[in-house]
């Protein structure tokens, strides 16, 4: 355990979250060469990291003196939890990244907070799913000061392939946000469309084909079409399993919607697409790939 | 108007529809150097197909004696009416190329009409808007036999870039309502993200660079952004002015959803996109181009 | 036969419909004096009427001498031939009392048709449900004129218990077309309402009786609450059988919805509604009545 | 002053938000006999209850010493804030009964926390309108104990007509959010069937008149009809003045789909009609009667 503290006064990094994402990101980090403490809910995730070099440490406070601290948790209300934990602890860090996506207006909020301690703060939402995560291939959409991005860049490049600075601390959230908003639309539109196509008798991958050349192309019918078969080595072709999660999906049309209400801003089709994944969810469809909402549109008996 | 009727006689293409997309069409077929003949209801455009060296007639019967009759017409009845009216005046041609927008269950029955009186028939209609029929790059979505394609392939090559073929019968008219359809929730979903990244302080330029590099990347967000500034030459940066309109969306997503509905297809935000496009008209929106919602969602008072 | 032909001369009412609402609407003509000759294509529902006393017919020609005609009928292309049919068989009566829900432009249209031939037409679509035909309790809903209006009532009379004149040719179908409109998205505003309170805790009578003495007030609530249990004698307390059927529900929607198109009228909540009586009937619910729209969304799993 | 803190050590009521609302309600106290101590942020409602024989504080925390706190406030926040503010300065009364529209979880979370300091609480909110504030004839929909309900029942009998005890802490909440969810979405069905009807032809008093004693009946057609002239002294017929404001709809409507949401029950219908308010408040009209949303559905150019 001494041996342990010892290395914890030195790690650069605290890493909080080491789920299906956060796992991935700590393990570039680890193979990078940076030294890496971690704290999980999980015991299973702290003895993943420990063979992979970090230390595992048993409370958020453990990690007061790293120099960076990276989370990647579920909500907003963990992320201030952590933040507040953090603060109480004394932590005099350099640097905070939040990975998370949470609302964009706690996450500005957190960093003035944060910045008002003398601490750096960027809000860092990826793209680039779990696959992304592994090979370290992830897109960051940055918010926060030029000199606080500089800072975090290491880091960033480690776990990542695209590091966009997309403006002030929250900006990073806003346009993980609208990119959601817009991909849950479009996947439903895609499926819509590719639905009737084919009752009426067309051929789904002609009907892609032409699609994906033409005015409804799309990442969600040229890249991730939800069709069984018009993609190789899609969720659509795998039975929609290990993809991105209709509850994932959800909790960000969610929290996109309640950004739009807030800056007043209508989203009538984004409302609605979240209706529909509720369904969805509700339906048993949360762990299955967002496309999935081809079933719940076709569920014939 | 002898010699006008011994021309007439030996026309190849007799052509049905000289509105802004038919009259440059037919001008392509001209300059080719296929003969035409051609109807419509205006002066003005039966007076410049003549001084682009086609023969005005004053009647769809008078195209009787055309071995090909091409029509780009405003909807359904106005189709089904031209398919009467040449069998009823004798036409014995041999191939029927219909390039307007209509019900894939009317073009199917009309051309099953045409077949029983032994002659061709395809539905081929385009997409790539007025620019596209003037520079003779349309895209021709066909349903139709092979052996009809074929024929029609020398005329469709004159007057487009890319020929298609959907499928049976009604298979180009699925295919273009499939495309608009999507297309349409599209925009609107890339109108709800970009107005609300806007209003949370995102700067336009930088979220649609993101999203055109992730996964709500679409040809409404990269070729045509609905947000002025965004794209050059698009119809937003010259006040939604020619460019795609908001009563054309609006047809093509009435016969989308009415399409749907009839194979039992739920399209809810197909639906609730034809009555937010009903409103932009309502608004006097309606030659406007179709990202104008963005002005119908944002209009603060 | 010949007698039949000799008591069918005679008859004062053709019938042209005995489904599960016609059936009872003829008995109860029957029971008041009327004499009646009546088509339909079951044989079962023949057999019936003449056990009641009227006269079967086996084509709709048959009913050529009767002096008023009455139709209840599934849908406008029904009635559209009917009354081709009869005037092609030289029908020379005095009135036609359309009782199907159609289309108002077709109903304006036939009544056009059957006045340019001499005979009086009133459009009379009814409210009330099976229950109210067979209790002879329906409510009609008429367009047309005072006169034909006047002239049908001593029949109306007989079969029902309110007869509202609503305005000109159509104005009856329109009418019943508003009604249900609005009664559709009731029920799923109920529905949402009542769903949503129970699972925050509330007792589903409690809060229906606070419901229904304020300003939520409706008959869906009232008279029809769709959850099971708060209201006796209702579907749903009898596993939403025998009720107002989802597919029936769905095709007012359909008229109604197209109805408002064709006048440009908005209704953004009336196509939604649609598009999810359209999904429940997907699901096979097309049979149980339109309260069941809480188990579709509802269906946890 | 030293008299008034006498007189405001015996109040037997503290109430806090003397808004539209508010005023009257303590005024209808006042006029019972009960001694008042009163608190809101605008001087001039101070002034108001003072003539009427209130006490005016300055503070929240002036109210520490009284037996009864009623509060009328616009959000959850605010109630929060108070409820943290009274038991800060030492608050030991009885009853706490909240009488503003929030979120039912807060609301529970809230009783919870006064009561652990051994002070009842109950939720109260009202219907009524500013007009059943005046004339003391609100209904108010109550969740707590029998106890606590009895405790509040002598005040709250004095500022309305009706009691209903809805259920446990938070149910008050529940009830009205239910209900006001119903009630907006209906509004806007009735809007859409009575200017789909107009349109077609329809009278709108004759039409009203049928949906009133048929299936589509509902509080929003028969005693509120938002199209002028169907009903005498309601908004409609006076420009949508002195109504329920769309901001207040809206309002409640962001409440009701939160809460649906946190307890996973869908509410499409009352998504859309979200945004539809929204939208119409976003053009200007947030303080009309939200019956004024036929004008947005109806905006020709």
């Amino acid at each position: 355990m001494l041996s342990r503290t010892a290395r914890l006064t030195s790690a650069q990094c605290g890493f909080i979250g080491l789920g299906n994402m956060g796992g991935f990101m700590a393990n570039n980090l680890l193979a990078s060469g940076t030294s890496v403490a971690a704290f999980d809910l999980s015991q299973a995730s702290l003895d993943a990291v420990a063979s992979a070099g970090g230390v595992p440490v048993t409370s958020v406070a453990d990690l007061k003196d790293c120099e960076t601290i990276i989370t990647m948790l579920p909500s907003s209300p963990h992320v201030e939890e952590t933040v507040g934990t953090l603060l109480d602890a004394g932590w005099k860090g350099k640097l905070f990244i939040d990975s998370s996506t949470i609302d964009p207006i706690t996450s500005k909020s957190l960093a003035g907070k944060l910045q008002s301690s003398g601490i750096g703060a960027i809000d860092a939402p990826v793209s680039g799913g779990v696959k992304g995560a592994e090979a370290g291939t992830l897109t960051f959409m940055v918010g926060g000061s030029s000199s606080d991005l500089e800072a975090a860049r290491p880091h960033l490049e480690v776990m990542g392939a695209n590091v966009i600075h997309c403006g002030d601390n929250g900006a990073g959230q806003s346009t993980k946000l609208c990119n959601n908003l817009a991909m849950g639309i479009q996947m439903v539109g895609v499926v819509e469309a590719i639905n009737m196509g084919t009752k009426l008798g067309l051929d789904a991958k002609t009907l892609a084909s032409v699609m994906n050349t033409s005015t409804s192309r799309c990442w969600s019918s040229e890249n991730y079409n939800p069709f069984p078969g018009v993609c190789e080595n899609v969720p659509a072709s795998r039975d929609y399993n290990n993809g991105f999660g209709v509850s994932l999906m959800l909790k960000d049309l969610k929290l996109a919607t309640h950004a739009a209400g807030s800056v007043r801003s209508p989203t009538p089709l984004g409302n609605l697409t979240k209706e529909i994944y509720a369904m969805c969810e509700d339906q048993g469809m949360g762990e299955k790939d967002f496309g999935v909402v081809i079933d719940f549109l076709n569920q014939k008996k």
